[in-house]
């Protein structure tokens, strides 16, 4: 009998609320929060099997947070809210008592800064407290650390090298648009690049290095660009056999088009613009005007492809592995409302908290995906809808 | 002894009250007005030689224009305010029995949609007051009806075609701005293309026709993108004989590019979207974080070609005349703090004051440019600064 508290009504918190409500063994109860409670209700009334109470709350104000928590008694808060908002909620579990999950770490409003630091700072607090916060269960970040686990407790006697490489080889049809919060997405590729290469980061251009990349299924190659992404911070601490990490997504020819005038204009600036005597921080306003990714759901067709080449040494020799995970749009829209880039994140959010739930990863302390068995969670990620596969050896991939 | 009360203090307001202040046989008094009187004293500080007298309005306020114009009681109010306040301005001149010239026609703020008809509907009333009203007294519209009566009256019996072509080869060096107003700007350019072929006004996409022409004096061959432009509804109105008049402006790709990104998004909108509660129009909004077209004025090189190619007979025969002039950017910098572009639309506008205080053009109603006679209005402009050259005769140009 155990009842999660959800936090966040976008496109991940439905799949999150979905996926919650069809783990019947080891949740019975859901609330799910936001600040328009009307979100939370529309995404509860598309699960008629399973009553999921909602409620409307501010996650950046602390005491409505720990007013609700106290309201609700969940045993696990799943915040899939903004990024901005990680350390509220979290300051909110430890004033209450109750675990805690994302699957992203937290950002600061005012810089595009990635970095896992602010969390980590909380690990005293929620050992000493006896709770646990999970961090970063997502697809990227989350199931990316998982199967680079599983790398190196099944596949590698030593892990050396990643490249984590994801792909959106779907198409909304629509001019531009992002496929999760634009804010967030911009914010995140306009970010310098960063890659870790013999015990340091190296910083580069954004998405200044680009190389194609030949997916598996049928997909064929596809241009992928190197960003920085915030799994490989937590990667190379954990693993520290890691001599080099890069992180690869695919971008296409209009997207980037679309990107480099909005750049060049000023509408991706993060800081504060006058206007008519107020202030307004462009990229805010652009989301406003960008289809909402929500809406993009019933019209995106294609696949995801979001995987690990892992390369080390295995009885001495040098040996890679490529462990992946194919979506369909589609496929994600019929069973969840939501399209792959959504659901990708949110079924590995619902495989942590029933990892945790069940006492299967449990420990009190902050924590990365990396730092558990991989196993059972990608037992559960199987069953749950998100089916991996793995090249064990083949072509060498050398991107750099 | 002529005052004049100039309003807008933008790039034109700028030029508009250097060139009255070089132009003291006629003007003898000049107040500069403004929303931001800052603007205003920052124009006339560039004027020490002429006690440029500012004052604060907000030209949307008829009774605030009408305590202005009482007070100063100028012989002619130069709108050079936004065309959104063509009509405030001109009831203002009603009320006070003042003259009135502009260099734009009124347009409705909330619809892209430009007319004479708003403004020939005062013709009466500013009859019976005995007043004048001109419009139109920019380059284009401006210079190029008077281009075009010049075609008329000296080197054909009969116009028939017009094609008006406007070129800026100059290069501002940055990735992307508007060379004035950006919010008129891409109204203009993103409204439907309108050219009047016997007898009626045809729609086609906008920009959707492109050519080259071969600009002279060592410019050379430039594309060009026929659009919708106002000297044409009063041209063929006033010279009935036209039967094909058509409008052509240069645009490089890298603009074209930015601005089908811009509409893609959705910045160029013009009807309000909500943002954190209130509304605002995405296009003023980018406007704001555009480049000011004013701070481009020391950055922008090259020249402008501005001119009219008029087709029609000459004694029975066919014959072509092409009347243009060239600007250089850095010259009109040099001169008046301002690139070609305000300079070619203030200059004209001067030059238009100096016809009706002189007497030269005076009568009462509401007047297009191509209904007086040409010669004396291009004799100042040539000494004003804007000089023109004569084509007559050569290549037939055939752009459709």
């Amino acid at each position: 009998m155990s009842k999660v508290l959800i936090i966040g009504a976008g496109g991940v918190g439905g799949v999150v609320t979905h996926k919650c409500a069809m783990a019947k063994g080891v949740i019975t109860e859901i609330t799910l929060a936001s600040r328009t409670e009307a979100k939370c209700r529309a995404i509860a009334e598309q699960i008629p099997d399973f009553p999921v109470k909602t409620a409307k709350v501010d996650a950046d104000n602390v005491p409505e947070l720990i007013a609700l928590i106290k309201a609700e008694k969940p045993q696990l808060v799943i915040n899939v809210a903004l990024p901005y908002q990680d350390l509220t909620i979290m300051d909110a579990c430890l004033a209450t008592g109750v675990d805690y999950l994302d699957t992203a770490n937290y950002e600061p409003l005012d810089t595009a800064k990635f970095e896992y630091s602010w969390q980590w700072a909380y690990e005293e607090r929620f050992k000493e407290a006896g709770l646990m916060a999970l961090l970063g269960s997502g697809f990227d970040p989350g199931v990316t650390n998982v199967f680079t686990a599983l790398a190196a407790k099944k596949y590698l006697d030593e892990v050396q090298e990643i490249d984590i490489i994801d792909a959106n080889a779907g198409n909304h049809g629509q001019p531009f648009a992002t496929n999760f919060n634009p804010e967030i997405n911009i914010r995140e590729v306009t970010a310098p690049c960063r890659h870790w290469e013999n015990g340091q980061w190296v910083e580069t251009a954004p998405l200044g290095t680009k190389r194609s990349f030949d997916f598996p299924e049928g997909i064929g190659p596809m241009n992928i660009y190197r960003m920085y992404h915030e799994e490989m911070e937590s990667l190379v601490k954990h693993i520290p056999t890691i001599k080099k990490a890069q992180f690869w997504m695919t971008f296409s020819d209009n997207y980037l088009k679309h990107l480099e005038v909005l750049q060049n204009v000023g509408m991706t600036r993060i800081d504060e613009v006058e206007y008519n005597g107020q202030k307004i921080v462009p990229l805010q306003f652009l989301k406003a005007v960008l289809p909402d990714p929500g809406s993009l759901g019933p019209l995106t067709k294609g696949r995801t492809c979001i995987g690990v080449v892992a390369k080390g040494l295995k009885d001495g020799k040098k040996k890679q592995v490529y462990i992946y995970n194919i979506c369909d749009h589609e496929a994600c829209y019929k069973e969840v409302k939501s399209q792959a880039i959504s659901y990708t994140t949110g079924v590995p959010a619902v495989v942590g908290a029933v990892m945790m739930l069940s006492g299967k990863w449990h420990k009190p302390g902050v924590w990365n995906m990396e730092q558990f068995d991989p196993e059972p969670f990608l037992e559960t990620l199987s069953t749950m809808g998100l089916p991996f596969e793995v090249v064990d050896g083949g072509d060498w991939l050398e991107l750099t």
